[in-house]
């Protein structure tokens, strides 16, 4: 077959893929080795290469070339390459430079506002940096929404989750939102019967790392193709072939990072196990960030909730730390299942927090479509924390409104795919547990890789092929469906 | 003044500079972090940037660019940078690419065949491989005379010690043929008159490490602008901001590690003072390997083999390992001067270390210059080791011509840049004493920062604001003087 158009086009992204590869390698070595006075080179020398990437993506043959390979004989495996070739592209070209350039003045100026207004509680002096930032946001927004002809918050929602839509996300948090804070209190209720003992600290830190790399060979990870280090804010980076995790430690306490590392792991056993022969390409890339979240939430909460991983866990904390009553398997499970209303979404546990972000997507949508203002936003932020979690946020705005980067940042539209990821997470377990009628019996005995296996074979190595739904019917029969999350919190928190 | 030639070619070089730091740091992470599978990734990646750098070195305007700004009015700086840039371009385009692809894969092939036909001692193997290597750098020799007018040989010189000869190196390294076995031997009689302790090991790792680390920053190593870590070969790499070195530790043995590190640090400190206000410019690029070399051997040997260096790291051996006889300054002191004749270059001390470089510049030079081949390369080794070390290497290939990587790598003229360096820090500390009466007393008693200054303010901060000669002068007040060596290795092996 002759496929000169999409040959070309595919060399391109590869040449792109390698100069990712970089930015990558680099951007993780900024956040886990850089001393301190590399950092303005380092920025520079990174910005250059986001130029560059930049003017790859934007190439004024790009379109044409597109064009022309979609006319070419390709096979289905081509064909959805091209497709996340043309989406790339879109994202790329759909906004003047312009704009992109004044964003990024806007987020950068607002972010760096934000890290000393925070602590001061200053909500007046952010929102004067934030509003230019909110209204580039909806410009861009206008600019996308016109183009694709989605709603106004859709078209941003849809550069992190494509294909998803405030339809859908409305009605699933909808119905969450009528159960969630009755289940919370029942869980609440019953976990004040049943007494949990801290663990004693301290906890040596080469102990809890030594613990934290055992924990992800458990869980499979290849330290042969990839790292686990130490950042000051834990992440997953680098690429399929050399995956980068950190996490980070405290002497007075394990579980924090152990759970960290966990849910690391579940990204980047994703990022391990993206289709080998497609590297390179779009189609490789993992489908979206709910999809990307399903596996740390899929490794960390519905793995590492299950009464099976307190029974593996317990003797390796005695190995790491020395016995203690803390350490015995119901003690422990019930450590990682507690549950406690909080002021903090990054310290949320799995039942409270669909509640932190089913509250910013109430804000930042109506915010997005401009029928709420800045200013707005406190008042509804106490309102919805007392209906939701019943918390006083009156005037804490640096634990409220003011707590995420995700807003200085402009990342409107990120907030959903948490929750989405949790819900997915959900849905892939009932799946898992059809196909594999005994899993519960073996991840109690500590036989995980049948669970590791299925998350391979229907999603890592799926990759991009499919759009997010077919890859949800395929891999369980259905689109997100959330009835599977409500299930599994009542199940795991309730029975 | 209007210099927009000047100017333009200036920002290609900054930019060209962000990707060498790229460059610099995914290379420094590849030796000291990456996983073995991530390797061909990383492989692909870096060949992407290095081919998109060497287009940039070879954009065909860049030529006339130069020439015009050759026409604008210059500061003397921005001259001695557009000397520079001129220098590099030069270099980039001098050689056809056909003829550069044809080294690049000799070489590689040449290097991957050494890897494994060294330890098999297969000399004639080798040789299939390495025959190839030698044809092209004929070559490229040839050309590179032919618009140079330098000779073949010093042609390949050029490129590592701009300015340098072999009228030069021959007349220098002849003088140091004559006097130097003598001066082995006496060395040698002396010594065997010394008794000297050994350590007792092991030394734990963690101990060599802070060892190490403390060592380093005794020589005014800024941990903020850099690093030392491990890798199997020790090296420097990093940007000036950022400065990343490695040394490798092993359990029965400190001192290779901790001289190691001594001798990066020397490297590391040139990296980081170089001069801030023109970092990104090749006049702010280190002046020549001898240079670069005279530093780190200002501090292992210059420094390092200085009575008082001992006096200083006595207590810190004692804190690291505890205290044992070995660790008095004396026996300290004797440990680290202690001159044995051995076949391997990296292992030889300063002593006999000039005799391997004479030996590799008196069979490389007339083997570029077609007056010898490969085939006669065994038997003028075994002839120059018995004249220059007394040692019998017939048959003995591995740790004979097979020994190093230079030559697989067809990296002729690289070699004589070891003894240049030996011999320039002797020069440099000549004129520190003149300028620094009391600099003997000084680093007895532990102060070691003027001889940081000194270095700091006539080379480091010099970058390649000079030709080679014209430091040398501004420096030590002549150009090259072999006598100071010898003066140097007099004064402190037979005194």
């Amino acid at each position: 077959m002759q496929t000169p158009s999409y040959e070309d086009l595919a060399s391109h992204y590869t040449r792109l893929h390698h100069f990712q590869h970089l930015g990558s390698i680099v951007g993780w070595d900024q956040a886990a080795n850089m001393p301190p006075k590399g950092n303005e080179a380092r920025a520079a020398a990174m910005s250059e290469l986001a130029a560059l990437m930049h003017r790859m993506r934007t190439d004024a043959t790009l379109g044409e070339r597109i064009a022309r390979a979609e006319q070419e004989p390709l096979t289905d495996h081509q064909r959805a390459n091209l497709r996340e070739i043309r989406r790339d592209w879109y994202q790329a070209n759909a906004l003047p430079t312009e704009l992109v350039q004044r964003r990024q003045m806007a987020t950068s100026r607002c972010e760096h506002a934000w890290r000393s207004l925070r602590p001061a509680n200053d909500w007046k002096g952010f929102v004067e940096h934030w509003r230019p930032v909110l209204a580039i946001a909806r410009q861009e927004a206008a600019l996308l929404s016109e183009q694709s002809g989605l709603t106004a918050y859709d078209a941003l929602l849809d550069r992190f989750e494509p294909g998803m839509t405030s339809v859908v996300v409305g009605r699933v948090f909808g119905e969450v939102r009528q159960w969630l804070p009755g289940l919370i209190q029942r869980v609440i209720d019953k976990q004040s019967k049943e007494p949990v003992l801290e663990p004693v600290g301290p906890f040596a830190l080469d102990a809890q790392r030594a613990l934290c790399q055992r924990m992800v060979r458990r869980l499979g990870f290849d330290f042969d193709a990839g790292r686990l280090d130490t950042s000051t804010h834990p992440f997953s980076g680098g690429v399929p072939e050399d995956v980068r995790m950190t996490t980070r430690y405290r002497e007075d306490e394990f579980l924090p990072a152990l759970m960290g590392t966990v849910h690391e792991t579940g990204h980047g056993r994703y990022e391990q196990n993206r289709p080998r022969d497609w590297l390179g390409q779009p189609v490789s890339e993992a489908r979206s960030m709910a999809i990307h979240e399903s596996q740390s939430l899929s490794f960390e909460m519905q793995l590492g909730g299950h009464p099976g991983f307190a029974q593996v866990l317990a003797p390796m904390l005695v190995d790491a730390f020395g016995g203690q009553h803390a350490f015995e398997p119901v003690n422990l499970h019930r450590l990682l299942l507690r549950v406690k209303r909080g002021l903090i979404r990054v310290d949320a546990d799995e039942v409270t927090y669909p509640a932190h972000v089913i509250l910013r997507y109430e804000i930042e949508r109506p915010l997005i479509e401009g029928q709420i203002e800045p200013e707005d936003v406190p008042a509804l932020w106490d309102q919805k924390m007392a209906d939701l979690l019943g918390l006083d946020t009156r005037g804490n705005f640096k634990d409220g409104p003011m707590q995420d980067v995700h807003w200085p940042e402009s990342m409107f539209g990120y907030f959903p795919c948490y929750s989405l990821g949790a819900m997915y997470a959900a849905q892939w377990f009932v799946a898992m547990r059809r196909a594999l009628p005994d899993l519960d019996a073996r991840i109690s005995s500590g036989d995980w890789v049948p669970l590791f296996d299925w998350l391979r074979d229907n999603i890592w190595s799926q990759a991009s092929r499919w759009s997010t739904d077919e890859l949800a019917v395929r891999a369980s029969g259905e689109v997100l469906n959330p009835a599977f999350f409500k299930a599994h919190l009542e199940a795991r928190y309730l029975s």
